[in-house]
C-alpha cells in the first residue's frame, strides 16, 4: 500500500520500515534485544583511525562490522555530531546508511518543537535521514508527537523515565496522585499504539519497571543505563520483559569503548557477545 | 578575564558574547525588544530566489539587511535547517555568521539531554556554531541544564510555557499546588541567574504572565505567539514587562513572509517598523 507522508508529500514506500513484526522477529531470530549506543567522541576513539579521513565515520563502520550479528539496533547520539556541525550532520548520515537493512536505526536525538517545526524535525529524522526510529521530548505535548507519529512503520520514542539525577527534579514529581512520568506515559499511550511507540525508561529506577508494567504492558521500552550506570539486567529483564520481549536494552561507551587500541572493534564484538549471552539465556527461558 | 569552557577547554574568549548589560543596552538604544525567527521554508519563500545557489541563505540574508536596526534578536528554527541534514546545517551556520555583532542570535533547538551528551550539546551551539543563546527542553532536569549554565555570558532559554495547544497536556498539570510550569521555572531559576537564563513563555497565555512575574520578576521572557496565534501585546507587555524591559517578544511568519514577491524583504521591514512602533511607544512610557 502506498502511503502519503503527512508532513511532505513524498510516498513513504521509499523510505526505510521497520514494522513491529519485524522488529520481534529480529529479536527472536537473534535472540537478542542489544542496541549499540553509537555515541562517538573524536577525543575517546583509538589513535591510529586519526590518520582516516573521517575517523568517526571509520569507527563507526567497523564497530558495525563486528556486531552487527549480535545487536537488533544501533543508536547513534546525535549530540555527538552536531558537535562538528555540517561535517557532523554527514557523519551522521553515512553512520546511518551504513546500518544494514532490518536493523532498527534509533536517531537518539530527544527533538521536541511544537506543530509545523515538529512537522519539519519529522521530515529531518524519518525522510532526510531516514532513520526507522527518533528519541523525543514530551514536554509541549500532543501536537509536538503527532508529526512523528503520522509516520506509518517509523518510531517515535518518547522520553518516560530517564536515567540521569536530574530525572528527579520534574519526572518524580507527583501529579495527584501519579508521579509525572507515569502521566507523560499513560497520556502518550492515548497518541500512539505499540506498533509506532516506545519509551526511553532508564535501567537505574529498577523499581519502576514493574508498575510501568502494569498500565503499559505491551509498548517496547528502550532502555538505557545498564551497567556503567549501575542498572541491573537480570532485575529490569524479570519485571520489564514481555511475551514479545518487550525490551531494546542499549549500551554505548562499555561496548564501544571497550578497548582503545587497534583491537577496538574484536574487543567490543567480545563485550556484545558477552551482553548477547545473557539475553540468549533470557530468551530461551521465556 | 580569560575563562576555560567547562565542556572542551576552548578559551571562552574567543567566543561571542552577550552580557546581560549589551542586551538591555541594545533594547534601550533601539527602542525595541523585537525577535525576528527565521523559520525559513524553501517553499513558502518567492520564487524568484530560487535561482540562487542557496535561496534560503538569500533570504535570511535580505531579511536580515533589511530588519537589522528594528530588532534586537534573530531566531533560526532549527528544525526549518535540519531538513535539509548538512546542507540545512551549513546554511544555519552561514545565517549565524551573517547576524550583526551585537544584536542576539538564538538557536531555536529545544534540545536536552543529559550529562555528557548535554556537553556536547553545549559545545556544538556555543562552541561550533557560536550563537548567543538557545531554547532548552526542562524535562530531564538540573544535569540536562548546567552544562550550558556553565558558560558565561551565553543563554540558556528554558521553555516555561509554551504557546502551543499540547501545553495543556503536562504543563498546566498541578503538581501539589502549583502547576507543572511554574515548578518548571522556580527550579531552573535556582540553577541559573537573570545573566544567563531566560525562559520561553508563549503569548496564547496572557493571563499566566502576572503571576510569573511574582516568582521571576528579574529574568527576561522570551515570548512567542503574539499575532496569528493570538497573543495580546498590549496584555503581555502590561503584565510582563520589567525595568530593564525584561521582554523579548518573537515573531516569525508575521514579518519574514509579509509577502512572497520580489519585495519580500521590504514588506518584512514595513512589518517590523509597525511592530517596533508599538514597542517604542511601550518603552517611552516606561
Amino acid at each position: 500500500m502506498r502511503v502519503i507522508c503527512y508532513a511532505s508529500n513524498i510516498h513513504q514506500d521509499k523510505l526505510k520500515d521497520m514494522t513491529y513484526k519485524k522488529l520481534v522477529k529480529q529479536i527472536k531470530d537473534k535472540k537478542s534485544f542489544l542496541c549499540i549506543g553509537l555515541d562517538t567522541d573524536i577525543t575517546k576513539i583509538p589513535q591510529h583511525l586519526l590518520k582516516y579521513k573521517n575517523p568517526i565515520l571509520e569507527f563507526n563502520k567497523q564497530i558495525i562490522d563486528a556486531t552487527h550479528d549480535l545487536c537488533i539496533a544501533y543508536k547513534p547520539n546525535v549530540a555527538f555530531y552536531e558537535v562538528d556541525g555540517e561535517k557532523g550532520w554527514k557523519t551522521l548520515s553515512e553512520t546511518i546508511k551504513y546500518i544494514p537493512d532490518g536493523i532498527l536505526s534509533i536517531a537518539d536525538a530527544k527533538r521536541g518543537d511544537m506543530g509545523n517545526s515538529a512537522k519539519m524535525y519529522a521530515r529531518a529524522f524519518f525522510e532526510t535521514l531516514n532513520v526507522d526510529a527518533i528519541t523525543l521530548q514530551p514536554y509541549q505535548g500532543e501536537d509536538a508527537m503527532k508529526a512523528f507519529l503520522n509516520y506509518k512503520n517509523k518510531w517515535s520514542i518518547i522520553l518516560g523515565l530517564t536515567s540521569n539525577s536530574g530525572s528527579n527534579d520534574f519526572q518524580f514529581q507527583k501529579v495527584k496522585t501519579k508521579p509525572l512520568y507515569r502521566l507523560v506515559i499513560e497520556k502518550c499511550m492515548e497518541w500512539g499504539t505499540k506498533e509506532n511507540l516506545m519509551f526511553v525508561v532508564g535501567a537505574t529506577h529498577e523499581k519502576t519497571f514493574k508498575e510501568i508494567r502494569e498500565y503499559c504492558p505491551e509498548n517496547f521500552l528502550l532502555v538505557p543505563g545498564i551497567g556503567h550506570q549501575g542498572g541491573d539486567f537480570d532485575k529490569i529483564v524479570n519485571s520489564g520483559i514481555n511475551k514479545d520481549c518487550g525490551l531494546i536494552m542499549s549500551s554505548s561507551r562499555q561496548i564501544i569503548y571497550a578497548s582503545n587500541g587497534k583491537d577496538f572493534a574484536e574487543k567490543a564484538r567480545i563485550e556484545a557477545i558477552s551482553w548477547n549471552e545473557k539475553m540468549k539465556s533470557t530468551l530461551k527461558m521465556k
